[in-house]
């Protein structure tokens, strides 16, 4: 009950940290092809990929919801997966609408390889989750058969969005700053390193619950 | 146990992208101040870090194992772990080795900050796990007792360490490559995108045989 605290606080303030980076280091948001909808990407994916599916994953341990019902229970753990592929989806637009602009080259990096796996991954994962768990017809034989599949894949699949997202955070960093460069540590490196930091604690609060 | 196999293929495949990575694309292995030098930082965390550090956590899960005494596995266990430790350390003196004959500023990337605590928290989990398991005097009521904690945050480490990797790789490539740039897609970029999936993959089969 401490994590859970812990980890919604360090959830909402990694909230907070992306969407200063975007907002006051850099050119805020907005859909008009440049910098500025490129930001999208990043706020997308720590609200919507990363604290979404956090929270989607501890959901079923969560004290108030004890009382509810086992189906109520799934309809919001799937509601919010589907929310956070959703989010993930809407990021991924924006990169690729701002790379086709600026005429830069898609899916180079071992970053957007990665990602995009995790993405189309995370795809299968919510099908085969409504297919094996909200379908009633769905045999229980079955259901206990893939239930430590799913809760292996889904948990590898939160760790690994995590480290693409450190990954992104890299790249942003080095392509970002030019003068000073992110060698030469300006506040900017240092605010999103702390960012960087607050995902992994994050990360290992939500594995920390999910195991107990 | 197709799984152990599978691990130790994409393992040694892997050590295999890496020598290939910094003796034919790039400069080679030296200790000599340059590049050649900071190329071991790639080479020792991928054999030690990565390698003997995945085999360590899957050892007592081994078939040939299990005839060996509980003390025997214990010590195996904590050789490789103890063995993964020094290699990262030299791996890090390589780089910064690398970084002062060159001025290149210290501990400036979020990889390094992660990579740096990775190593830090590992050394304690090592001394930890000598004074808990390997000390005879230790009451078995802690030994019980720190046992999640020991597989959680072991695993947690292993897993992050994959993690640090990837982000590394990711700044390599981008500094490496001038012309053609990372964003062009020269051989070079997409071999090592390739030793990054392979390091997920054996990340993930380790993770997978730890938790059945
Ligand atoms: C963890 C979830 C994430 C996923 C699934 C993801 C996915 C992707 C994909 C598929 C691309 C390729 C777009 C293209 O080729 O046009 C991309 C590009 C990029 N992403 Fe992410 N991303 C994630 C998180 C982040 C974060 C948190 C950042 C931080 C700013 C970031 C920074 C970048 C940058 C700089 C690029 C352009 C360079 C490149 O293609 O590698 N990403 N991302
Ligand atoms: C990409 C989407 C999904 C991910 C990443 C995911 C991940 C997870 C994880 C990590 C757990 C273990 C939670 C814990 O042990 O506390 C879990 C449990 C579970 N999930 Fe999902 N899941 C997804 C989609 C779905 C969907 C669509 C359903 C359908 C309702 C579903 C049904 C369940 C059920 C029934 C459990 C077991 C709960 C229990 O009794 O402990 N999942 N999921
Ligand atoms: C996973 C284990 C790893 C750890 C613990 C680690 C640790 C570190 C540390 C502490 C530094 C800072 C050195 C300094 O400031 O002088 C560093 C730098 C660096 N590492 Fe790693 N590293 C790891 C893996 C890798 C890999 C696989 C690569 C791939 C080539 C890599 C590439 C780099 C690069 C390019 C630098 C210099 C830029 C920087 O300081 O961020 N690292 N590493
Ligand atoms: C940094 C170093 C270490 C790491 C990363 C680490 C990691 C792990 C992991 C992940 C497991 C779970 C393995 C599984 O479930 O198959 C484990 C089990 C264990 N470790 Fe460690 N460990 C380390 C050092 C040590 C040391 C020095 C000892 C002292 C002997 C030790 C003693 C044990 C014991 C007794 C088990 C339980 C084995 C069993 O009966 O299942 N560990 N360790
Ligand atoms: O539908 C369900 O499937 C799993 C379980 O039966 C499989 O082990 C579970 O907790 C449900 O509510």
């Amino acid at each position: 009950l401490v994590a859970l605290c812990a980890a919604t606080t360090v959830g909402f303030v990694s909230i907070i940290f992306v969407l200063r980076w975007v907002l006051y280091f850099k050119e805020g948001l907005a859909w008009d092809g440049g910098l500025a909808e490129f930001n999208w990407h990043p706020v997308l994916i720590v609200i919507g990929f990363i604290f979404l599916q956090g929270i989607a994953i501890i959901v079923y341990r969560l004290p108030w919801t004890w009382q509810c019902s086992k189906l109520m229970m799934k309809f919001i753990h799937a509601g919010l997966n589907l929310t956070a592929f959703v989010f993930a989806v809407i990021s991924m637009v924006a990169v690729f609408d701002f790379h086709n602009a600026a005429n830069i080259p898609n899916m180079y990096s071992l970053h957007s390889w990665l990602g995009l796996t995790a993405v189309i991954l995370y795809c299968l994962q919510l099908v085969l989750g409504v297919g094996l768990y909200l379908i009633p017809i769905t045999p229980v034989s079955w259901r206990a058969a893939f239930m430590p599949i799913h809760v292996y894949s889904g948990l590898l699949l939160f760790t690994g969005v995590i480290a693409v997202a450190l990954m992104g955070i890299t790249e942003k960093l080095i392509f970002g700053l030019k003068d000073p460069k992110y060698k030469d540590s300006p506040p900017e490196a240092i605010f999103v390193n702390v960012l960087g930091l607050l995902l992994v604690i994050f990360g290992g609060l939500i594995l920390w619950i999910a195991t107990r």
